[in-house]
């Protein structure tokens, strides 16, 4: 509903640094980045199963033409706004994966008469019959796809409910359009270990393939078999029957990616450029202008066996700092601080010197800021600059 | 450097309700706002101190103009972004409440030499030397507060160092101007009853009071002693010497100050509008769209007595359901559940129904957003939408 924009008046000026841009704001390593695509990409390619990657991560057109593998899709997206940006940038082929509101039909069906193949997602016959119904008042078949609960973690079908998943799919296929089914594997960014990883890619795989599998005995569609989760399509070792792999923050990577070794830390691509303001000698603080509102409220390796606070800091060249973390933040202050239990030494730096911030949660940081600053390897230079929007 | 702008494209409809909004939004009931806002300027008033709101818990313009006493201030804010806006719609009395960094003075300077009153904070020589320095080459006398760290919460010189005041002091009286001193009792956000919140407000001002003093007695200026924080604000008995509070939250309020007794449930003026998109019946869940992107990371109720989730879930109208919280959320997942150890049951829900989710943290919650939808007291009624804007 809401735009955010660009100001005009201030684009890059063409000597931009990671030393004068303003602070705090969002850097993005477009080297590393382009690394993690080419790396999942790879991979897929090699196992003859197509990349539907999920542009809620970054929400950037700019982005989002470089992880996809061509203008038109196919991607993933979180939201209608998204949905509708990407359209408007030429994408045709969506699935807006997160359960459908009847209420947000009317957009749904805006978007597909513009001739963009935006696919529903839902697991409730309710949500069922309100796209048959929506499909019956607009005069077209809107696809639905059924999202089974590989892992108790969220939503979807639960996978022995048969008669749910025929149900639910009957009704598609006789008032709208059964597309296929979805699932996503949340439970595997709890970690624990790459076998413990190929046990939770098989168990996504094995959901889906099965629940298809159920569809077509009954004489139903199922052409789209879709999975996806950042750390089971790196480790996923065979996925036949999959037709599809979502994964989104792959693209940038993050600190709960690296804690569970999914990459390396030096693989994260994004960054929270920040001030130094301050320090409380005596308790071993550098106090910065990277507070919680530029890195997020996010925390989630504080459940990992290396809690890296609000974020570990970098130099400006982007070299993590050994065990140099931001300990605590508030809404505009954020407090550098050595890892307790290491006894690393705190950096050197003085009022007014800058550090790189890498985040816990790559989506939830990057959503704290309506651009990207690109920058290539340990370069101080700003390249271009990528705009990001949020809202629904 | 970013403007977040309305899409004038989507201006309010009359007829928008909170049943026809598109969700996730955010939700202002402006009753409670400006009860809120009456309770602590009476209450202020009363004790013959100013009121300095600070502007970063709403950044809304509409906001500033009903909780400021003037139309010119006095305000605080955490940004130089804020003060840029802010100004342009006439404020001209303003602290930058963060401490400032170097090379932000150029933007202070543009914004004095517009006629704006805009203050500096700063705890360091360093940050005196740069303030004098910038004030010597812009030919004008840049006004900053000496912080005072009257908690150990966060910055600020430590009150037993009176040399570092003092030399601070100097500085800025030589080459700049000594505005004053300004502490924030940032620990009186864990509360601990009224007997531990007014020991708490009268720490905050001997802190300040015992700084001015010092100053003063060495023949050096300190014309304002500011306090603030939302808790001390309200607990204060005596604040005899301080010339004026700085409070932000109190606007809004939020699950956390009612967790620690600063306000009723029913005084939080803001909430996330959250629709219904399906169940997993068997764990007692009911999925919504409300996830952390519209609630934000924010858990500050976690370590309180009575952990609210990512926020506690009202009818339409805005009461309270008994011990129904978020009970986790995602991206774009909100899962509603009761709260561990309740007996409560479960709201009969259904696909599409809409809920209020009252926030953990007002500041971080509105900041996941770009409009206010202004209600007032019970009605579905949407009066008119207020922006909101972000960055820095």
């Amino acid at each position: 509903m809401y735009l955010t924009m660009f100001d005009p008046s201030t684009r890059l000026a063409a000597t931009t640094t990671l030393d004068t841009l303003e602070t705090p704001c969002l850097i993005l390593d477009a080297d590393r980045m382009d690394r993690n695509i080419t790396r999942l990409r790879n991979r897929l390619d090699g196992m003859g199963v197509s990349l539907r990657p999920h542009l809620k991560t970054a929400k950037s057109i700019d982005v989002a033409r470089r992880v996809m593998s061509a203008p038109e899709g196919p991607a993933t997206v979180s939201t209608l706004k998204e949905a509708e940006k990407f359209a408007a940038d030429g994408v045709r082929d969506m699935i807006y994966a997160v359960g459908i509101a009847p209420a947000k039909l009317a957009r749904v069906v805006e978007l597909r008469s513009e001739g963009v193949d935006l696919v529903v997602v839902l697991d409730t016959l309710e949500q069922a019959q309100a796209v048959a119904a929506a499909s019956r008042d607009a005069g077209m078949r809107i696809p639905a796809m059924i999202e089974i609960d590989c892992d108790g973690h969220r939503s979807g079908v639960v996978p022995a409910d048969h008669a749910q998943l025929l149900e639910i799919g009957k009704i598609l296929a006789a008032g709208a359009e059964l597309r296929g089914v979805l699932t996503h594997a949340g439970d595997s960014y709890k970690g624990g270990g790459v076998a413990e990883q190929k046990r939770y890619a098989e168990a996504e795989r094995l959901a889906v393939v099965d629940a298809g599998r159920l569809l077509r005995d009954a004489g139903l569609p199922c052409p789209v078999v879709s999975v996806g989760s950042t750390p089971t399509a790196h480790h996923a070792k065979d996925l036949t029957g999959v037709t599809e792999v979502r994964a989104g923050v792959f693209v940038f990577f993050d600190l709960v990616m690296a804690g569970i070794g999914i990459c390396q830390v030096d693989d994260i691509a994004l960054s929270v450029l920040a001030t130094v303001i301050g320090h409380q000698r005596e308790k071993g603080w550098i106090i910065t202008d990277g507070g919680w509102m530029s890195l997020s409220r996010d925390r989630g390796t504080g459940k990992q066996a290396v809690d890296q606070g609000y974020g570990l800091v970098c130099d400006l060249e982007g070299n993590a700092y050994l065990d140099i973390i931001v300990a605590d933040a508030n809404q505009e202050h954020g407090i550098i601080a050595v890892r307790p239990g290491s006894d690393a030494r705190l950096p050197d730096l003085a009022v007014g010197d800058r550090v790189r911030i890498l985040p816990n949660h790559a989506c939830a940081t990057a959503a704290q800021h309506s651009v990207y600053h690109v920058v290539r390897g340990g370069s101080h230079a700003v390249e271009t600059c990528w705009p990001r929007f949020g809202g629904w």
